[in-house]
């Protein structure tokens, strides 16, 4: 399934793990503090555990949603 | 039906533009450049206009996902 990760951390080298690790697990991003790909669930799961590690204590706020076919047809995106 | 609003937008004046927009429409914000909220099919194509218009040609993305119940229930967040 697609899933979304959407993020805001303060701190730049925290920032980048949590980045790195969307890549790692095949994500694209698409805006600075966002990303989206093809996961498993668990592999969802996985990615979303590595990311709470990541993040710890530190400031931040890290959203991951999972997006079926129905709510992909009526996304709506501006590219500029 | 829920609807994330996503964006990446340089300029400032714009960027709080698009900030208010999302407020217009009842959205919360969740993270620095996202909102969500309650939006008819209808009020998310009006919203979506709106957004396009004030990015206009300047230089963003701007993406809106409807996120269905399903979907909702699988999703993940950290708040620190």
């Amino acid at each position: 399934m697609q899933v979304l990760v959407i993020y805001d951390v303060e701190n730049d080298r925290i920032r980048s793990k949590v980045a790195n690790a969307c890549k790692d697990y095949g994500l694209q991003r698409i805006q600075f503090s966002a990303f989206r790909g093809d996961l498993s669930a668990n592999r969802m799961e996985e990615l979303f555990f590595r990311l709470k590690k990541i993040l710890g204590v530190d400031k931040g706020n890290i959203q991951m949603y999972p997006m079926c076919e129905k709510d992909l047809k009526q996304a709506r995106g501006t590219e500029s």
